[in-house]
């Protein structure tokens, strides 16, 4: 896989430059939403002024990653004329990347496309790697592609505006790279998370370029998923078996991942022999983050796990912590 | 683009060596229609025993290659538990070889598909170069992905049983070959198209062998289609106007390209110097073939070859030839 520029700064939104540097072709078709873009569209739409641009509204919320608006996507393109040549632009958070992906993965056998995620979580997580999607009715991101974007364009003053319970769910990812990935980054994350947490401009881009990459490198070693990209999955079997135990209304994906790496630290105590004491370290920077608030019981977690895409092989995968900063692949509990 | 194993030989389907050399997992899907289903499921199933192995049909014809008809694959792969080690397998024509590959570029985004054509135009064109797709309301082939399969099976007893139109149409696309990559294989048809009309094994065994690699070939070296891989819509811009122009009723794909050929002959002489012996080598053996029958006058057809996809950017692109067995991409006739 080619790796692709990432720029991550404040007000990118107008920079026509970067834009310029990744559209090649003469037409562009954004896809965001309306809330975003009553802040942000007419900035991007002046930006990209020397394009012909069309743009598209999706409703708010995953329930609308859905085949229907997707569908829409692919309608208005061909309705107004879009070439192979176009270029879409994802403004907006995960939802809204995955789909405009998916859309230029499939539209006429693929068109270039730009993620310009707007939310905390989108920024350090979903706009990198190339996974789009769209759910089905039956399951989950069951329809998608592997489709890479020509940039990722993170403008981190679209954070100003999001709400801070968002922003602490993106930060459960960023202090996931440290453990999956790099001990020295946790160690300055708990040195710094306050800073953070006050959108110190400087901490915070260090945080979102250290996450954005620590997927980057593991990503291009592993496009398709089969392997070292699993480790990305840290906490995220005990989260997805969370979101789906309350029907995905009671917890944000990041918080819902900050217990499950909780219990897949204590996991690799038990079965890893991950120290006491980074239990303890990564629980504190969880809490400190303003993650595992009001904490659950899940009896019949086991269960709803069975159902993840990920477990379905009747084996279960756990990424577990040799110790901060070193993630294994653990294929049984029971061994 | 890693080019993938063609096996070309009778009676392939029951060779259970082959598929399962190409099966991974514990799972089959197979894609089928009726028609055809009742003619070689059967065997194929025999020959799958040792797999979980499900089926679906789908209704014969172009206008059946659509998102309905796509999803019902996908929602069938789910109800059914096909995990992403599944392989789908595409028992049938065109249609068929399509639509199954682009479910499998989609679903879990992307797993393993085998392509087995049932009919000649499949065997020497569309099973091969991994273009897969489905049509939009809208427009032809609107929605599709690149995504090779795992091998392609042929199995030329299944072309006793189709219909001498559709195998006549079939040689329009291998006599393509020879026009545009291979002036000794051109001859070699000259000499040998009445074997391959009577279904002379080894004849047509030569024919589709040649073809198939002529096709990989070029695929190999141009997945997609931003060069090279243009030559191979020798007669196809001609073609696809006329079947546009008439609905797509009156001909069969190989038919109007077999007249598109003809008239791409007749501009490359005027265009590029071809000789007045080689345009009348062409027509001979397309005539001889079978081609060429029941001569059409579409008056209108530059207004139709303009709502060509490949002639939308304003500029129409011809593939023409300088002789037999060497093509060249034309830009524009009024030079």
């Amino acid at each position: 896989m080619k790796a692709y520029p990432v720029y991550i700064d404040n007000h990118l939104l107008s920079s026509s430059e970067i834009f310029q540097k990744h559209i090649h072709g003469h037409q562009v078709f954004i896809v965001t939403q309306k809330n975003i873009a009553e802040l942000y569209l007419g900035v991007l739409q002046k930006t990209l002024q020397d394009y012909h641009c069309d743009v598209i509204f999706i409703p708010e919320g995953e329930k609308n990653k859905n085949i229907f608006e997707w569908q829409k996507i692919i309608e208005q393109l061909i309705l107004k004329h879009h070439e192979r040549s176009t270029t879409l632009i994802a403004l907006g958070g995960g939802v809204i990347g995955d789909m405009t992906g998916f859309a230029a993965a499939c539209y006429q056998r693929g068109v270039n496309y730009i993620q310009v995620p707007t939310t905390l979580m989108a920024q350090v997580d979903s706009s990198i790697g190339g996974k789009t999607g769209i759910n089905h009715p039956l399951a989950k991101n069951m329809l998608g592609a592997f489709h890479q974007p020509q940039c990722v364009v993170m403008d981190m003053a679209t954070l100003t505006t999001l709400p801070e319970r968002e922003f602490v769910s993106g930060i459960a990812e960023i202090i996931k790279y440290g453990l999956i990935w790099d001990a020295d980054f946790f160690s300055w994350l708990e040195n710094n998370i306050q800073l953070i947490l006050e959108k110190n401009s400087a901490a915070l881009k260090y945080a979102i370029e250290r996450s954005a990459a620590i997927k980057m490198h593991i990503v291009a070693e592993d496009e398709r998923d089969h392997g070292l990209r699993q480790l990305l999955n840290f906490g995220h079997t005990f989260g997805h078996a969370l979101e789906s135990a309350t029907n995905y209304q009671t917890f944000l994906h990041g918080e819902a991942v900050a217990f499950g790496m909780k219990m897949a630290a204590e996991l690799s105590h038990r079965h890893q022999g991950l120290s006491v004491d980074d239990v303890s370290r990564i629980e504190n920077l969880l809490k400190r983050a303003g993650l595992l608030q009001n904490p659950v019981e899940i009896p019949d977690l086991m269960s709803y796990m069975k159902r993840d895409k990920k477990t379905q092989k009747g084996e279960t995968q756990f990424i577990l912590l040799k110790k901060i900063g070193s993630a294994i692949r653990h294929q049984n509990l029971s061994s």
